[in-house]
């Protein structure tokens, strides 16, 4: 792993979800430029190779015998590019969070590294590893929703409601900050998976988009909160919401479609449940792990209905799919690239540019 | 009461709600344009007078010694106007629906018709009327959620999806047929609602507003569907959605708050509840009818906590306090005004106006 | 109406209820026992008479040729019998609140005198009045339950959780003295709801128990809490609890079924949603007032899904259908009975006699 | 691990739970008494050694330099007295699945055993590990439900409602044979989750209890339903219902609470909320790993507030502690034993008796 040492929050969850299902071990890492925590994280993590940089760690873990599968790109977003590169370059699988770099450029150039190697890429969009999520695309896909019309998507959180970036917060110090964040706050944070959840379940791209983007909390460089309308390529309208300044709320993503034939609605913080909204029959409530859900719904859950997954269940799905990618890879066989790719990642860096570029010009609609 | 016979959704409400408290009794009518439902309706309801106009019901009425104290206008919204003027001009008190007539022109002309005269008037946006609406006001007056930051107000419904203007819904047809309905569908029936809501319980208006409206279901003339941007005076900012093609959605009225103290949540369908969420502090959930609600809450609720009240009772409610003003008036006092007023429609108009010219203009903001 | 003067609850619900629907007018009362209270209160509701005692009202009433079609009880339990009595031998029908009457005794003298004479009676168990719960029985009757196994019933409330008895509450202090309430409290006043409750849905009855009935509040002299294990006459088995001392519940009165085929859930606090769960599908959730609901729960609803019905509605679904009933018996037709009899009352004071004596015996089981 | 090879649902979730926060590994197993399933599951899962019998495991990790330092005890319930007294015998720390054993003599011996060594050992009862249970306690504890007077807990499922351990089903298998699962099924299997869970969080043991266990499904050997009456030592009441027969419910563990100052309510189906109940104010809703919890649940908790962790999380808590324990008896410091005990499993074993007992005995109240 590079990145993600002590003060991180995604570093542990990385952890955690990497390993999860036993098919992996964290071995080794370069996981914070202080070497000192670098170092201290690696021991409490137990891992068995330290490295004060993240170069030095993609050039001698290639060569190592028993160098290293993946690498997990943990790091603030500025970093993303380069890290990402340094390991495509010396053959290492790459798992990256998002979103995929710090502009366009970044991840046009990160793209067409990943499109001429043979490397596998994966991107974290956490939201697509949820069993619900996984059901609720296949009912759009088979047709029980009709033609949408109506999506709603929000991603509503307080914690940057005050400026804690100013008073020790290491996580909120790097996400209010241009030159390691990008050029949005909020909506590269968390409306990039908005979009993307958006994206995964409907199969559609975001045509057209009108922003408000809004900084509340003063002094801070980026914006905190945002609200738009949006057209899908399909004739869809609806609104994308979010925030990090919405007092109380935690973690509220949340997606409502509504098409000619039915409705959908999930809730991040009730993963578990799916709410289907036939026309004229009453509501269905999809619990996650039974047997009444899809086939891929059910190869992404590990336990019977009834025995919540959560966040970190989500996140291992990810890397359960990506692993299996590189086992066959390693025995010759196609990968099935069952997780988000650098296109998806791609996709969402044009959506953040838009989105600043609507909201940058007094809030017209601009096309992607 | 004026129109709301037999086919009428609406007529059956207000004969239910203005007499629930005991308070009024309804005595005559000129409930159709149709002379026949109108003598059929009024014997189902056992008045004692039915008229076949409201021109003849308003003259007759000024000169009867027994005549009514106030007329209820329940007709489609192109008779708003003319019923309304016609009973004032008789010095008959009025309570009339929403929206509060075809026009912005119609709307001036009425509210300037109210102010010179001595009748009362009120508005039924119905959702004013619920105890746990009155509570969130007060919240909001107290100081509770501290400056407001981002608004979220929705109201979905999904009985529109289908072209049944068609196929014998009366309700369907009027409210689609820009000549009985206005000049916006789904914004004048339900986005005023919204409109009028978040006022209620914010005391803002709204300064700024982009929309986008949509006409899902061929054929149709008016919009059924609407995504807004709007930027309150305060300097909130935020969304509102209106939708009757929302598949799977009954009557989905939703108000949620966010400010620098508290963030606010409720929702119609679940209409004795109330979520209060401060600033790192657990949520709270405030229920009707109990003692912790505020006095103004109290006062709308005729129940113990958990003995649920609904639509009708918040209708009921305005009903009550109107009445309770026909008496101050009668005994020579000053009347309190706690219910929506000409200038609430007036505002109303207004925001329909400028939500269709932003549609029409492309989705440019407009301010109010 | 007899009783329900000021200071009581259920008094002013059954004025509201009676008249709700617009087929009946409240004009004659004896209020309370103490004459000025009974005075006032019919001056506050626009009495046209008022009683000093229900003996004068009866027979006044009986004798005028406008005199009243029904009289309402609404007294404390103590009254119920001989108030009751006084009207159905004046030939006038009753409509009465439950428990039916103090003891088995006067519920068994009772019933004979209405099976002896032509007028009617109902008994005001409230929540058989919700669409939701006749939706529930025509599912039960429609057999989309199956055999029923397991059946869970509470009614937990907290009102009575400190001794209010003795500060003032009118309504608490004749709940809590045996000779106007009898000999329980808690599983009289509202452990009968949730027997009738169950019956109602399931039409079943209680075919042995065992309960553990307690005091919580030091001094008071009847039940204020109660556990029960129940077994239904057709092989079912669960439990019944009800409380009054249960701390933050207001009026928490929920069903659960469970069949061979499905299970049923429903929460009076949440009227308007009846929860179905088929064996081996999604959970599915009705709302009231929509298309998907039975016949019989249409007819209880008066609004389009969506715009909630509470308690005053479901209580005027009994007075709709008894008033219905005196119109039939009127025009010389035979009366429907869709609504709570003196039997379930009767039957309703069999299980609190047998909660009871189970009690003492020290939990014993007992036979029905 | 001993057991819990392919075809197990608890063998795969102690794997996970066991290595999720990067403690331990597993290394070692006897996962089957089927010597062809043990090694084909040990190669699946990455084992480094594969035992044919735990007689063996135990004898030669025991010799090994680099022997496993505990045990996991994933077998059917007869065979967690042999498992683990061989282990212990070892000196072998024991991670052991509840119920504690077959019957109460055998968990007598195994206390006594636990007692005398020095090996350490935990029982797996999951739902310890949850942060709302353990924020639960601490509300408990620090009287905010003051006095406790009514206890409801429910462990309701279907899984078992049709005879599908005739089907294939190794799980409902054993779990209907008393050869293999002991005197009871429902209560044994689920029952004494909900008895752990009670006295958990509220710290008091059940005083007396009155049970009716049912088998609804023809021909099982074992209960698949309990009701019961419960009397708690420090005076509360109240009922412990458990079901593997209720249609419809996936796994549907709660806990309520009522003391005369406060209630609680959770669910585990949505557990991340925890819900408080005080006198005269609203309702509270405690979300896990915000900073409003207690430093316990705080400590429990791996992820900030809006991100869900569920079943493999609260149970991962579980052996984090015991692993810590084991850390700390290395390095010479006493243990802290922060889990379910040999004591709590052999209180789980005479409830289970008692309830069979009372049962047995027509339902009459038995003593613990």
């Amino acid at each position: 792993m590079v990145g993600g040492g002590r003060g991180s929050f995604i570093g542990g969850v990385h952890r955690i979800a990497a390993q999860l299902d036993g098919e992996a071990l964290l071995v080794a890492g370069a996981l914070s430029s202080n070497p000192i925590i670098a170092a201290e994280t690696a021991a409490a993590w137990y891992l068995e190779r330290s490295y004060d940089s993240f170069a030095d760690m993609a050039a001698v873990e290639a060569r190592r015998p028993d160098g290293i599968d993946f690498v997990i790109v943990a790091t603030p977003n500025h970093l993303h590019y380069p890290v990402a590169k340094a390991f495509l370059d010396a053959g290492i699988h790459v798992v990256c969070d998002k979103p995929l770099a710090l502009s366009v450029a970044e991840g046009e150039a990160l793209a067409a590294r990943v499109d001429l190697g043979t490397a596998l890429f994966a991107l974290t969009y956490t939201y697509t590893g949820y069993p619900a999520v996984r059901h609720a695309r296949e009912m759009v896909r088979g047709g029980h929703l009709g033609r949408l019309r109506k999506v709603l998507v929000e991603y509503n959180q307080s914690w940057l409601m005050e400026p804690i970036e100013h008073s020790g917060s290491k996580q909120a110090a790097w996400r209010t900050d241009p030159t390691r964040s990008g050029i949005s706050g909020c909506v590269g944070d968390i409306g990039s998976h908005a979009e993307n959840l958006l994206h995964f379940v409907t199969g559609e791209k975001i045509a057209a988009l009108c922003a408000d983007l809004s900084t509340f909390v003063p002094g801070r460089a980026l914006d905190d909160d945002a609200n738009m309308l949006i057209r899908l390529e399909g004739g869809a309208k609806g609104t994308l919401v979010c925030s990090q300044i919405a007092c109380g709320e935690d973690n509220d993503l949340t997606l409502r479609l509504y098409g000619d034939k039915g409705g959908l609605e999930w809730h991040q913080q009730e993963p578990t449940s799916l709410i289907f909204k036939p026309r004229s029959a009453p509501w269905q409530v999809f619990r996650t792990g039974g047997g009444a859900s899809s086939e891929s719904a059910q190869a992404a859950a590990r336990l019977p209905a009834g025995h919540p997954e959560g966040y970190l269940e989500a996140f291992a799905v990810i890397y359960r799919d990506f692993i299996a990618d590189i086992r066959r890879v390693h025995r010759g066989e196609a990968p099935h690239r069952n997780y988000p790719s650098v296109h998806d990642g791609l996709r969402g860096l044009r959506f953040i540019a838009k989105a600043v570029e609507s909201a940058r010009n007094g809030g017209h609609w601009v096309t992607l």
